[in-house]
């Protein structure tokens, strides 16, 4: 490393992104919950000749257009949503804005690996609460610590989802405390927390563009939240980079609320083929949690799961391993489309 | 203010972008130093039906195929490049990775004004330097200072460029500290500092596609420099944001990189247009600063500067006026097409 870097990144461990190899087309990629259908055609069409000859221009700021809506779709104003470079970066913003040197912030030990690189980078005081051995959340862990608390749900990499009662119960066990709920899986089974954030201010509700609506690639993520939240948001996002999401992403976002027939019917496929993966799994010997994201967490039957990742990929099948304690029997898969699970399935029975 | 936002932000002063009106049909900018023409005829072929229908998968995330375009422009190699959002990111990455929390950063008083917000946000200790009465850097202000150093190649709002061998001097005389070279506007007239990360391990020289490349709106920024300095900005951007830049933003770049005859047609353009704009303001009795950038920066005659800029407005035309001490009898009007400056000519003699 430079010796300019500072020192106190010394131990940072950053976040190891799923594999993405530049020539995807030789592998079946179920190894960073990808949706496996194409954005809407909608989408396609919007991003025309015209959109891009305006390419010189800067995009606006604040995004009204888009803003507006995602606030007719979850029947909130434009002025509780913040919109980003994928959600990613407004899980940044919230630890550098809200959770920065030594402010507490818990959120469980298997859950998206990323809240814990964010609590070291901006130097939060992390607590780690464990699972309980079936990998659920114990919210009684969660009600009253004195703590901000960052939880997934559905979580990753479980694919296990809380009530809304649940996590109105934490949202409501927490009042001097912020609760950030990352929905980046919701579309698939959940239910939403949107609608607490008219009933408390402490709750940030973030989702993305990433997976239920097809746009991984165009980098789009929004948080819902009590205006002052969304404020604190703002104010991150004009002391580190205004022009944060680019104007085809925003064309492309737009057009993606415009087509809900389209949404939904690729949400269904996605939570018809996790069951039927499952089930499939489950007849051939394999521990599936009980998932509601577009991936399953899965221990399997008569090899081991880092042998399972590896030979799939040598068969052309990316999955996702961890080498990480109390998860290193599981792998996580995807869900592709119904003919790339068929193939899965074919060559897991013929690897075990 | 939320209850929950760090009470350290209290007196951060975010940065200010110029107006960008959603329908900025009706105006002619010249507030935002964009370039007034569109992107290449193969960027707009390069992002067709093929790209978008790939919107659904992540981007890669080292973005190699561009960097090789780039490193072959400029004779380095790929290793020595870092992508992002827009060159805004890369400055606020290395404020986090290279200046937080004490660290010293000296930079000019007059200079782009978001170094100052970045020195806020992340708790550096900034030196700010004045320029001379005439507005030109002092190299001799900057040469062995033990501090690191952030300097505008051209300067922003001046214009003024620094020679490559003054800037060379700054470099090596700092050889302990970082010393950043911000080229947002090199391409209209001034010499780059790339040479430089050859010799020396110190220098970090951060450019972008949004002016003179016509890419604004897109967002992509780059740095390039010592191999060990790019790793620093690869370990906040996989401890930030790791699918920082978009597919189609990368697709964009390529296909820029891919017409130098566009390219250099339009900053020749760009160039000849501020010299006329120039020539006919101090015609008029306008103090006209020596601009090697894609915009100039002058004093106007028999008007106040905020007063022609409200005027301007009326007539729709937008120029940006800064309400910041030493400057604010000064405009800044970004290079439009020769026919947008005759308008504004046309205006400008009218108001005075």
């Amino acid at each position: 490393m430079s010796r300019f870097f500072l020192e106190r990144y010394k131990d940072l461990k950053s976040y190891a992104p799923g594999e993405q190899p530049e020539d995807f087309s030789k592998f079946i990629k179920l190894n960073t919950n990808e949706m496996p259908y194409p954005p809407s055609q909608k989408v396609i069409k919007a991003i025309d000749d015209l959109q891009l000859l305006k390419l010189n221009l800067y995009p606006p700021v604040e995004f009204n257009n888009l803003k507006a809506k995602i606030a007719k779709f979850y029947d909130i104003s434009r002025e509780n949503i913040f919109l980003s470079n994928g959600s990613d970066e407004i899980l940044s913003f919230i630890f550098l804005g809200f959770f920065r040197d030594g402010a507490n912030v818990a959120f469980p030990d298997i859950t998206y690996g990323f809240y814990n690189v964010y609590a070291q980078l901006y130097g939060s005081n992390a607590d780690i609460i464990p699972l309980s051995s079936d990998f659920t959340i114990n919210i009684k862990d969660y009600i009253n610590i004195g703590k901000n608390i960052v939880i997934a749900n559905p979580n990753a990499p479980t694919g296990i989802c809380l009530s809304l009662s649940d996590v109105e119960k934490i949202v409501k066990g927490n009042q001097d405390n912020l609760v950030v709920i990352d929905e980046a899986y919701i579309d698939f089974g959940g239910e939403s927390a949107v609608p607490l954030i008219k009933k408390y201010d402490n709750v940030l509700v973030v989702q993305t563009f990433s997976k239920s609506r097809s746009l991984a690639g165009a980098r789009l993520g929004f948080a819902m939240g009590d205006r002052k939240l969304i404020d604190g948001l703002r104010k991150i996002k004009y002391s580190t980079n205004p022009y944060n999401v680019n104007r085809l992403t925003l064309t492309a976002g737009e057009a993606s609320f415009d087509d809900d027939v389209y949404f939904n019917s690729c949400c269904k496929k996605i939570s018809e083929t996790r069951e039927y993966l499952t089930k499939e799994l489950e007849n051939i010997g394999f521990l599936v949690l009980n998932s509601k994201a577009n991936f399953i967490f899965a221990k399997p039957f008569n090899i081991t799961a880092n042998n399972l990742y590896l030979k799939l990929k040598e068969k052309g099948i990316l999955i996702r391993y961890f080498e990480q304690e109390r998860i290193n029997d599981f792998v996580r898969i995807s869900i592709g489309t119904k003919e790339d699970t068929d193939i899965l399935l074919k060559e897991i029975r013929g690897i075990i």
